[in-house]
C-alpha cells in the first residue's frame, strides 16, 4: 500500500482505529472486498492502511455526503454488522476535514 | 497501543501517513522520544501509530495552535531534519478537524 494521491485541500477523511477479535473468520476477504468497493464510490480519493495490534485504515473522500453514502451502502452494512458481532473488540471511527496537507519524497 | 481517548468533538488530528528507509539508523529510539516528547505538549490528546510497510501516526490535539507549536519545537525539529535527510522514503502529513466521532466496544 502507498501514500494515498488525495489533490488540494479541502476533501474529508475517515479515520478508523480497531482492535481485532482472534481468528479470521472471513475478516481478511470482506477486508479486501471493502477496500474494492470503497474504490468504486462516487467522492472516494484514496485509502492508507496498516495494523500492527492496532489497525488504523485511514479514507479519503470528496465530500460528507460521499462519507455518509458509503456508510449507508448494502454491502459495506453488512460488513459493519459482522464487524460488531464478531470481528471487532472495539473502534472508533472519526469524520474529518483536512485542512491543509504537505508532503515529501526523496525521489 | 491502544484506540486513543480523545473526548468530545471537535478537536483536531494530524494523519501522518511514512514510508521508511531501511535499516534502523537511530530511528526506533527517536520515535519512542518523539512519542513521549508529543504527549506532554499542552493540547496534546492522544496517539494511535502503526506501521505494515505504510506507517500511519495520527496524533490528536484540542487545537491547531498546540499542532503548530508542536511542530516548531526544537527536539522534533531535530526530528523532522533527520527524518528527510535519513529516514523517509516519503512520507505526507494531513492537519484535519475531527467534526464527529464514535465508538464501539463489545465489553
Amino acid at each position: 500500500m502507498s501514500i494515498a494521491s488525495t489533490g488540494a485541500t479541502p476533501y474529508y477523511a475517515v479515520i478508523f482505529t480497531s482492535i481485532r477479535t482472534s481468528g479470521d473468520g472471513g475478516y481478511g476477504d470482506m477486508a479486501d472486498a471493502m477496500l474494492e468497493a470503497a474504490a468504486k464510490q462516487p467522492g472516494f480519493l484514496g485509502v492508507e492502511s496498516a495494523r500492527e495490534g492496532l489497525g488504523i485504515t485511514v479514507s479519503y473522500w470528496e465530500s460528507l455526503e460521499a462519507i455518509a453514502a458509503w456508510k449507508r451502502d448494502a454491502e459495506h452494512l453488512t460488513a459493519q454488522k459482522l464487524g460488531r458481532e464478531q470481528w471487532y473488540e472495539c473502534y472508533k471511527t472519526r469524520i474529518c476535514k483536512v485542512e491543509r496537507d504537505y508532503d515529501f519524497s526523496r525521489l
